[in-house]
């Protein structure tokens, strides 16, 4: 992806925006779909249409990455799909360990998405010990303190935690240990980590919140994502 | 913190950039934490810190709102932690129904910090007769069908989708014919909606999608938050 990051012309400066990179993996979806559906091509105005915004909007987005377009043709799919995954990085494979098998980390470990962007579910851990050496969806449920055993023998990039609040930084600390790259924290708490360490924190109860203010203040979610 | 801000005094114009709207949540998040464990009063310094933001930060996106700190004090959680629900609107209960009973709409239905924070979930539908005149987590599951009429009797605000892609923009619609305000979508897909509905989108896949570019790029994720 440095590649393309060199050669695109970057319209900002510094790094590229989250909201941009977010945008990206949107774009992503609907070439997917229009994939599925039988289409080659695509443009930015069809893109835009499909997600709610500017055709303006897709292509300054693209445009920090690198040059995609065609004259005359606009965008081939498979192409622009193939760059986009480059960039996210979901071109190669990611394998994921999650902790905590409840509700959630069950509804998870279930969910075809992940897969289906190249990340594989490697192994779940937790510490009630009668969950553990069954499997959940295919996936093997082992001991959490078998973690950094398991890590020793496979190459774990990154986690998602699924437990209560009270247990994250815990679980987050040892996700670190084991050497993953990158955590996805479902639990309702902020975790501290080393720099290196990048993660993202998904509470779903702030973003109903985020819904209500929203509501409250009648302006259009996917709209105000686009002007941020 | 005191000195940051005269009442109300916006420092962007136009709306209120959602990525401070998002941290609102995380403040409120903390302060929840801090009354828990006993504190009365806190300050944008020990807020920061929590969250990983300076202390301009913490002062800056709170004066949007208006002045909430006193000399000497700093702010007091129960004033601070109000004066953030009302803004947020969960001050206020609000009716939730979720469309969708599978894994995932089982785990949301479960998850407890929806009502912790004002969200009352009144009902759930499914299309999946095998699933319906049953309660899910102690919230009753009826026939899609049922839907309209159901919102005759109760007022529905907010609407949850957890049902797969090809099904979500014709929920979507018997939501918004329902009167339902804003819809929270966890299908993986972009839905279309009328401008007076707002709805955001919760893709699991590239919450993921968007932590891999987040490693192969080395940035912090909520660094990037910040900043952006």
């Amino acid at each position: 992806m440095t590649d393309a990051t060199k050669k695109g012309e970057n319209p900002g400066e510094g790094p590229v925006p989250k909201a941009v990179v977010n945008r990206l993996s949107l774009y992503l979806r609907e070439i997917d779909h229009l994939v599925r559906d039988g289409h080659n091509t695509t443009n930015s105005n069809q893109l835009g249409k499909l997600l709610g915004f500017t055709d303006a909007q897709v292509r300054k987005d693209l445009a920090y990455f690198g040059h995609f377009g065609y004259p005359g043709v606009g965008y081939r799919c498979d192409e622009l799909g193939g760059a986009i995954r480059k960039i996210l990085g979901t071109d190669q494979q990611w394998n994921v360990v999650m902790v905590g098998v409840g509700n959630l980390g069950r509804a998870l470990l279930g969910y075809k998405g992940f897969q289906q962007r190249g990340f594989r579910m490697l192994a779940a851990f937790d510490t009630d010990l009668s969950k553990t050496g069954t499997q959940v969806e295919g996936v093997p449920v082992y001991p959490l303190d078998n973690l950094s055993e398991f890590a020793k023998g496979h190459t774990i990039r990154l986690g998602m935690i699924a437990v209560p609040a009270t247990a994250a930084q815990a679980v987050a600390d040892r996700l670190v240990a084991a050497g993953v790259e990158g955590i996805l924290n479902f639990a309702p708490i902020t975790i501290s980590l080393p720099d290196r360490v990048v993660h993202t924190g998904v509470d779903l109860a702030i973003e109903l919140e985020q819904l209500s203010f929203s509501v409250l203040n009648r302006r259009n979610e996917d709209q105000a994502s686009v002007d941020s």
